[in-house]
């Protein structure tokens, strides 16, 4: 088969990874454990968070190459397909790679079949500039059985270009790999949401795609992590609940992924994708500087 | 001066136009009395909604072609250049401008030196796109002595490369001019907001840059209109309330439109605008042509 089989259950994943070697096993076998939870809950496609198997915060890049392995022959990736071989499920997660000198903070696809396919973050967050290397995949959108995936990893959400990119090439939904943390307060609003929740709704709604967003939760090195994810619809508003802030949980959504094809056209005459006046945006984006920073 | 005053008072003027000859007179008369409502309240920007003396929702060309004027020669226009004169203050507002045989959904900037200048909503919603032409002025950013004014009209938030291209070229404060109608449902969240409300915010957020949205309410030949003006800030969430979904409304902001130049870095490490990865984009933006739509 060749188109998605709708409809597909998403499960992401919400769950505390620990940064540290000796935690490297303990993380692995959680992404696994809960991985199972939903798969023996129906799950289909099953989104774990950004460097789900490392934790976030290391120290220096010397501890980060510890922490790293090849990607698809380590032996993170290798458990993961084993995982998905066995429970006929899409699993995508991130974790830390190594090739060759060079780390990247890193998401794969896994299916039934085996390695589908990785993306490396494009931007690049805080301290992560000082052991990881901007990632040099663009942002590949990968045929499955059950639809066109996307990835994309935290930080790349606050460029609007990473979903439109994605989107533009047919992704049906994008899978976003976070560990949400810090955001110019309040970091919350009144409806327990973070401002990457509404980055998320607002991203699915103008592209016209599903987004399931897999946060973190616990504290780490004295970084707190947000919490907070969810899985958006083509409209953009959230299937169910968005997740909480503290508590390690699995969110479900039966989603018709061809919804993302058929419904781009608002009325007869609006198409979100058509509309695009690219004949205006061509000699703007990318070249233009802005006029406060350093040339 | 060259540089911005600050703190500026910032009003956004949330009324309700309404379509037809006849009440051309009354819905120019409105925003002169809004806008001296907020001037005396010490607004030194005032924001009226698109379209704010003609209405929204013609019958057909010939219809919108009566309701349009020459912009700036036109008697709306010189009727807000005499009220910026005489009150001493900036005023963005919406009307529909004829030029030629052409008409276009426009916005202007006037100041207290007289008509500043004009943007043609690039992106046309639904049946505008039978009476209007697409806009053909770019995305003008205006450097007045209060600071970097750029504009946008409704349907062109829903592309993020609009606010981005006016950031990009240093905007401090987007002017966001809107008859926001029907998304699909849910219209409004449990917090009150519309999409729109959502796309504001975050718009903001990603471009480190101030947005003052000014919709309408009311009713009109069957359209209904959702109301929800609000300004954000920087940082993406909205300074002060949102407004209602039905009633008339001016909000204000003091902000200092200094932050949106300082500001964009998030830590020693990430900037908002610099961390762009346009090596990334460039190849992919304007020319990606979703795979679903006719070619």
């Amino acid at each position: 088969m060749s188109e998605p089989t709708s409809p597909v259950r998403v499960a992401v994943v919400q769950f505390d990874p620990q940064v540290g070697l000796e935690n490297r096993e303990a993380n692995l076998r959680n992404t696994l454990d809960l991985a199972l939870q939903a798969a023996n809950d129906g799950a289909n496609l099953i989104v774990l968070p950004e460097l789900s198997t490392t934790g976030y915060f290391f120290n220096n890049r010397q501890d980060a190459f510890a922490h790293s392995e090849a990607v698809p022959a380590g032996p993170t990736v290798q458990s993961w397909v084993n995982f998905a071989r066995q429970h006929n499920v899409y699993l995508v997660a991130g974790l830390t790679e190594r090739d060759g000198a060079q780390l990247f903070n890193t998401g794969v696809l896994v299916g039934p079949d085996g390695f589908i396919g990785k993306y490396r973050k494009a931007h690049l967050w805080n301290l992560e500039k000082l052991w990881f290397t901007p990632g040099n995949t663009g942002f590949p959108v990968f045929d499955t059985p059950i639809g066109r995936i996307g990835l994309l990893i935290c930080w790349d959400i606050w460029f609007p270009e990473v979903p439109r990119i994605l989107s533009q090439q047919g992704a049906d939904i994008i899978c976003s790999l976070n560990n949400w943390v810090w955001t110019p307060p309040p970091l919350f609003d009144d409806a327990g949401k973070c401002m990457a929740s509404y980055l998320t709704m607002t991203a699915a709604h103008v592209n016209n795609v599903f987004i399931a967003a897999a946060s973190r939760i616990g504290e780490e090195r004295g970084a707190r992590y947000l919490g907070c994810s969810l899985i958006a619809g083509t409209n953009g508003w959230p299937i169910g609940k968005v997740a909480s802030a503290d508590q390690q949980e699995i969110l479900f959504a039966d989603i018709d992924l061809t919804s993302s094809r058929s419904a781009p056209i608002w009325n007869s005459l609006n198409d979100l994708h058509r509309d695009r006046r690219a004949d205006l945006y061509d000699a703007m984006l990318g070249y233009t500087q802005h006029p406060c920073l350093p040339r």
